[in-house]
């Protein structure tokens, strides 16, 4: 039996939430220690050095970015895959995983949820609604214009489930987050394989400790996530004081 | 013998200078399209849906992003191994490589290359004077901090040279580009390194074509790099008209 793995990260991040899904899927333990994305002192930048979440610590191995993270664990545990096998396809499940976090981030993470969660809530500023209408009404659809020509009508992209699927689906929870709904008559496959992917045991187990991190001001949800029964780590960095950092959540 | 792989790109930018270096390291033949940056109309945002450079087209299959493409040739030829065979250092590679990619890129293309470079020669608009001298005074310091914490005192990362390097030292180009120099005194791995890097054969073979194209208007790109024997391949989207695009080269 290895130890658990800790992953410093926080359940509302789409990127902590593909490394969640790819441990679970893959059986690995680990734990959350659960940190307020846009907080952290020196030694966050330490363990971070673009301050991003999430971090993975394995031991006294440190690593970053969740999609150096999930290759990681993919060369780490190869079994269940979640790359296909043959390097056409290989190449384009790292595209579309590429693709979700570059685009789906710039527009969901922030230009949506930043602007309506974060700004408004852990800030307490307004959100600027010409960047948020403009996500909506045009930068998205076209996001999903383009899923729509590459999702399958059924099952998932490659087969069995991957990590191309997993990255999509992350940042639709965060869609969700902020009450955006995908247009099922416009975009039949995208809203179908969001649906698919979100009732998976993988990202249900997860749900509840979303739902609940949405509700629960930062400084109190180390304390809730624990109550819950949420696989919570001892705290790697000590308390900090909350302050507006240059976090990106990637 | 296979078809020579295309490039859709420009020597200028470093991310098609990743791709053209591994593709030189692993004797795999190519053209390339030298495409403008920043230019480009609906024809290119199909081959590329973030509208970014490089794009490798091998016969039927179109692939993006750098990185996935190197991955991409990593599976396709594996000798030479130009990522690290144990799980940590492979992993460390990769991070490295988006490291160089996201903060490199941010810092080094975006607030110096992309300011005192393309907006002034190519848009004919007066660079922004407080990003350039953050980014020389702050950004890229902080940076060069980073990684001479991180390269060796001698050779590679990762013994052999490997996509970490190349990623680094591609970056270090451009900042060569816009007159940015290392200060060894105070960065001297870091300069070292990169000065070890620059004169391997395969970044040599570059440096002519990239020097030229620097000097030459973009109109007249393909024709000069066709007259000094660089492998130029036929034009895939036919002539088009330089517009300013919203393209990220990455």
């Amino acid at each position: 039996m290895r130890e658990p793995v800790t992953i410093l990260g926080n359940y509302l991040s789409p990127y902590v939430r593909k490394v969640l899904v790819c441990l679970q899927l893959k059986g690995i333990a680990y734990r959350i220690d659960p940190f307020a994305p846009f907080i952290g002192d020196d030694a966050f930048s330490r363990l971070s050095p673009l301050r991003r979440i999430p971090v993975l610590i394995d031991g006294d191995f440190v690593l970053n970015d969740s999609t150096v993270i999930c290759e990681y664990l993919e060369d780490l545990q190869p079994s269940p895959a979640l790359y296909p096998a043959t390097p056409r396809e290989r190449a384009r499940a790292r595209w579309l995983e590429e693709f979700a976090d570059s685009r789906l981030g710039e527009v969901i993470i922030w230009r949506m949820f930043y602007q309506l969660g974060v700004k408004r809530y852990l800030f307490g500023e307004t959100p600027d609604d010409a960047v948020v209408r403009k996500a909506r009404e045009e930068e998205l659809p076209d996001a999903l214009d383009y899923l729509e020509t590459q999702l399958p009508e059924q099952g998932f992209l490659f087969g069995e489930v991957g990590m191309a699927d997993i990255a999509i689906a992350a940042f639709f929870r965060n869609a969700a987050f902020v009450r955006y709904e995908i247009d099922a008559t416009r975009w039949p496959r995208v809203a179908a394989f969001v649906e698919r992917m979100h009732a998976l045991p993988a990202f249900r187990a997860l749900a509840g400790f979303e739902d609940r991190t949405l509700r629960t001001p930062v400084a109190q949800q180390r304390e809730v996530l624990i109550e819950m029964g949420a696989p919570v780590a001892a705290t790697t960095l000590g308390n900090i004081a909350p302050r507006r950092g240059i976090m990106k959540v990637e």
